[in-house]
């Protein structure tokens, strides 16, 4: 049975990492950084960390390092440094990393255990406290994986001053996702500016543990997080190695707009709603003009999408704000209307 | 949680394989070769298949193929072929197979479904059921791996029929083992001939799902199964890739050996017991001399044991035959002595 981590958030999560040793008694310590997050994080990690050692292991960051090279990397150093059962790995960076050295800790040895430190406001939201692990393959986000939980996960804020505002912006999407799949009144409080930061991050982190916890393996209700992904991965994946490419955010923004249109589309959502949401994420982020080339390239891309079943492409629609439905499918004509109801919509 | 497989044998897996379809229905089938089964033992699984489309998957056959590559491989044709989550697979081999087959749907899009059929005695009384899922890495034996279920386990002996007596013989290593660790029947009946095979297999397996089903993820006592392992592991990587290659079987019987010296040697089991286990195993078996060059390069890989813990090397040990303990440590003479005792063995 898959459990959602134990959360620890800012001087929480500083007295456990000061407190690590006799909490956890691993027999070695590793940290898993990548380029930036060795620069700019490690030095807060080793203030707040007590006496321990650990051995660093630094991968190069970015999605497109995301790959069973970067997995074999990693084991080969747990391996050169005599790593046992009993080694604890500290995962210190975004959802890329966080995904891939869960993935990699839970299959060395058949698995070690690993703690999450989510260095971006995307991995803190999202990635480091779903239970997903996994890596790219073939071009395919998050193709091989796993479900497999850290012991915890410190959602420490300090590191978001490391962040650009784009990447700030970015972590904002699976927020907005949230409020819209489960919850208005997170939607409101975000686009109303209305808490602070701090405890909008708690709010967004808690709905989403309530949503995993009813159903830790994506049998059913889980899948309603996918709300924007059908559409975002495809999007995501078309623009990497690009020029353009997006960041994770942005292609679900991206992905919330267009399934926010289909789900008008099919008589669910009202009009009002689709505005108020394309609107606000329109406003929001500074999104891409599709061509006609970037269309036809994108749609088949949804073949690949692992909710899928008999070859059916299953999207997640919006009831309102707040509520969500999954296993939805709409026709290629639909989909169609949604690229145009994007290029009219008045954005750029 | 794992729990072991349910398991069905000769006319009941027979049956199973016919409903398929019907008990399972998956969206896709796959069937997991190697070069070796899939000649000798493709016809009979078709034979018995129900009515049901499949797509073969064929890996090279044998140890030195059980990694990555091989994996990626597999994960490259599921791909290919557009396998959504609701596809099944079914792996059709020996250990080797299974449980790189295993790890391979384990990961794939965070896990498929998969089914073992064992056709090696080996694979029948204890990769099948054991939830272990692994490959080598970087020489060292399942250093990579899972601990994850199949939805069964089909033991059809009607498939020892394609093996050689070599082959029989290294199965029934690990069907030693289940007695000498915990039941000291079982071992009697082995080795005084008194049971019928097709009852022998069933009681093997017993034995080791009783102990897998007490501790599913080896946090205590299934550690016992590895009684002859620690040695035997060491000494079947060092003859990986020579001429002297040894069957896991084989190596496991010269560990058991080696082990039972050990545990005769800190006072645990008698001379007599010793005795006669080492009189069994050098009679059942053709094992190799080891020569001083061996010693040398065999113990330096206890090293990467994955029941080691802070550097320290766990072994299994018997008090008796019929029951075993563990997190057992020797010292480097005693374990020197053990190499000793078995040169002056009238094995060869």
């Amino acid at each position: 049975m898959i459990q959602p981590p134990e959360l620890y958030f800012n001087a929480a999560a500083q007295s456990y990492l000061n407190d690590l040793k006799e909490r956890l008694s691993f027999s070695k310590l590793f940290v898993l950084t990548d380029t930036n997050t060795s620069n700019k994080c490690l030095p807060t990690f080793k203030k707040h960390l007590g006496h321990s050692d650990f051995v660093e292991i630094t991968c190069e960051a970015g999605e497109l390092h995301k790959n069973l090279q970067s997995c074999s990397a990693i084991w080969s150093t747990l391996t050169a440094h005599k790593a046992d059962r009993n080694a604890l790995m500290v995962l210190l960076g975004g959802g890329v990393l966080t995904d891939m050295g869960a993935f990699a800790a839970s299959c060395y040895k058949r698995g070690i255990r690993f703690l999450n430190i989510p260095t971006t406001l995307l991995a803190m939201v999202d990635a480091s406290t779903g239970s997903k692990t996994g890596i790219d393959f073939e071009g395919l986000k998050n193709h091989i994986g796993l479900f497999s939980s850290p012991v915890a996960t410190l959602v420490d804020q300090h590191y978001l001053n490391t962040l650009d505002q784009r990447n700030l912006k970015s972590g904002v999407a699976e927020m907005f996702k949230h409020g819209l799949i489960y919850n208005s009144d997170h939607w409101r409080n975000l686009t109303e500016n209305h808490s602070k930061p701090e405890r909008l991050i708690e709010d967004s982190v808690a709905i989403k543990i309530e949503i995993v916890t009813q159903d830790p393996t994506e049998k059913g209700l889980r899948k309603i997080l996918n709300f924007g992904h059908t559409l975002g991965h495809a999007i995501e994946t078309h623009f990497l190695e690009t020029s353009e490419q997006l960041l994770h955010g942005e292609a679900i923004a991206l992905g919330m707009i267009l399934e926010a249109y289909l789900s008008h589309s099919n008589g669910s959502l009202t009009k009002d709603e689709l505005d108020e949401i394309t609107r606000m994420l329109c406003v929001f982020y500074e999104l891409p003009k599709l061509t006609e080339a970037d269309r036809k390239a994108i749609i088949p891309l949804l073949q690949h999408d692992k909710k899928n079943s008999a070859n059916a492409i299953q999207f997640v629609g919006l009831k309102r704000i707040g509520e969500a439905i999954y296993d939805v499918q709409y026709s290629a004509k639909a989909i169609d209307e949604a690229f145009d109801f994007y290029d009219r919509s008045t954005c750029r």
